[in-house]
């Protein structure tokens, strides 16, 4: 019998407790032994939820209470969650997150913690929902050398993308439609900037690159500048505009590593990703492009990933597996992305078109602004050849091999 | 230090042997530990072979190594590759293999038999080459009820309908240019009638419900019926014609598995998996679909998901995981596929459609037949309709929840 605490009662952390009542037996049968949901800690109480026995308000009963072997983060943020898991940790407990803000800014420390007292610290919930990345990342490709780890990682930007592509909607209508929804948040910022898909990718590159990446050294743009004919511009050139969280290794050692709106070919697999699906993509130098795809929230992809963690973190218990990283550093990144890309630029009508360029065109494009698409270029050199033009929007092409 | 033998020297020992050599250091680094490519096993001798010293012909010699850990079977069909493997697991030595007839035809005995022995069997690149899914499916979805898993699990044929449906070739001729091309054998039976996939199948069925599925209990129908007229009346709806393995467990308990020609439709993600790519959705009860997408064959894509293996089964050696499944039986799969499905028909042109048909057309459509898809009916109520018609090719429209 393995006694499990879960902190935080939303979305996530109810999933947690229905799937573990929900798939009891199919899970016990799996671990061959019982997992015992024993507390959830919350703020307030749920007098009518079927879990409402277990709701406990002060985290030392759960520090220490020795039958609990795994607690489960669901809070969210690096407050409180970053205490408890440190003292969870400390106790001897193993914890398993689905918090990305945490783990992309701490999860040197706390993995580093956990190896310390000999517990897992698992975080498969954290990138991708429900989608298994975490633990393929790291022991499936273990024989590649990763070059390149790029994705759609954010669900609420998708969403607003597909609908604007797909039933022309503006940025601002399909950001409403998204929150009527529930996809988006009343405050859209962490989504909508790029914030939260730049935790994600902080995650992805530290476990690819074995040293912690900070979100600070992430350039990241969100989807704020995209408008509707970009997306028309997009759809002329057979491409589909999609927010990217990208992490490239490059020949010194060094991670390009940005959040930016790209232009998808339609060939491309990560063109089919739509609405709040994610994908990731992963390049090695042995098994080529691998992608993986699915819910990237919600309520039970996401509770299904932290379940699969807490048997992982059971039936390792005695000899525990250390998904971590090295530790961060100013050698860890380039100061800024020199990548050569095909980029798509729209512009205050010009004078005349920068040489070489290939002009976009759709029926109906708006009067007063032109769109092409460059030779492949640094950003430094596509800055200097548009000194004269008043860009409104430039985003990267991304190239594709299929 | 770890010894490792390869048996065999054909496109995936030969990719075994460079993938260890390439990433050595990364190994190396990643394991604590090195790996030592001790023998290759072969017929034949290669003196122009880098790796020509290693060359033996006795599997005894590797057998009776105590300093061999690792054996990698590479050999492929039931033969030679069983006997080995059953000995080199008798000698206490892990195997890795990428050999689908062997672990779908007797996986569940040599499983029983590393377990009794205290080593590993895996089996990583028997299905989608490279792509991580065996793992994945056993560990990260632990938590979930799976009801269904279907895929795109060949390469030749994928390869040939891609061809038929984007320049238009003939079956003939896209076989023919596959040939060219390496990516179909100049017996290309196993491929075309669907025996590839049906193994492929059968080795994920088995994992996902927990009973070793034969693939004598498999409906196999490969991709020769497909027809040019079929891809047009096909694209006339929205979907693309793939080949998938599928499996899909029953309210009662029972597996229906088959191999057979699908329309897909474009939204789906499978539709947009082309040429020799693999992809496999897993349904799950709380994860919902996901999709994992890569080189389905390919030297190094095979050769990365064997060492990876061959790296697991070194870093367990004390601690094997079992990635194994329960006996087969007569109780296992259901007798034949009853579930209900929109159907897509094309017949010799029949006195009259059957009622309730959607007749599909396309320009240029051949004269003296028609196509239509059904309403949702099991196939033996599709056969009750079309008793008094001669049907040329009947196929499933994949539902997709996208």
């Amino acid at each position: 019998m393995s006694g499990i605490a879960i902190l935080g009662f939303g979305v996530v952390g109810t999933g947690v407790a229905e799937v573990i009542a929900r798939n009891r037996l199919h899970i016990d049968q799996k671990l061959h032994s019982n997992l015992e949901l024993k507390y959830i800690l919350t703020r307030k109480d749920f007098p009518q939820s079927p879990f409402a026995d277990l709701i406990v308000h002060d985290f030392s009963l759960i520090e220490n209470d020795p039958t609990v072997d795994v607690v489960v983060e669901t809070i969210g943020g690096s407050g409180s969650a970053r205490e408890f898991t440190e003292r969870a940790l400390r106790a001897g407990k193993s914890v398993v997150t689905s918090n990305k803000e945490l783990v992309a800014a701490h999860g040197y420390e706390l993995m580093s913690l956990a190896r310390e007292k000999g517990v897992s610290y698992l975080y498969e919930a954290s990138v991708g929902g429900g989608i298994p990345i975490i633990r393929p990342l790291k022991q499936c490709l273990a024989a590649n050398e990763i070059s390149e780890i790029y994705g759609i990682l954010n669900g609420t930007t998708n969403y607003i993308l597909t609908r604007m592509i797909g039933a022309g909607l503006s940025f601002e209508d399909a950001l409403a439609e998204a929150q009527a929804h529930g996809y988006a948040e009343a405050d859209p910022t962490a989504d909508v900037d790029g914030i939260d898909a730049c935790r994600k990718i902080c995650i992805l590159a530290s476990l690819a690159f074995g040293r912690h990446v900070d979100p600070s050294a992430v350039s990241t743009e969100g989807i704020k500048r995209v408008s509707l004919s970009d997306v028309n511009y997009a759809s002329s050139c057979g491409c589909k505009i999609k927010l990217l969280g990208r992490a490239v290794m490059g020949q010194d050692g060094k991670i390009r590593i940005f959040v930016a709106p790209h232009l998808i070919p339609e060939r491309d697999p990560l063109a089919g990703v739509e609405a709040i699906f994610n994908a990731i993509t992963v390049r090695g130098n042995a098994i080529g492009n691998v992608m993986f795809y699915g819910q990237g929230a919600g309520k039970l992809p996401t509770a299904s990933a932290v379940v699969a963690d807490v048997m992982e973190a059971v039936s390792r218990k005695s000899d525990p597996k250390y998904l971590d990283w090295g530790p961060g550093g100013e050698d860890v990144a380039a100061p800024k992305d020199d990548g050569i890309y095909t980029w798509y630029v729209r512009a205050k009508e010009p004078d005349a078109l920068p040489e070489g360029m290939k002009q976009l065109r759709f029926p109906g494009e708006p009067d007063g602004e032109r769109a092409f698409l460059t030779q492949p270029l640094t950003r430094d050199d596509l800055e200097k050849i548009l000194r004269n033009v008043q860009v409104c929007a430039a985003f990267r092409l991304l190239k594709t091999d299929q």
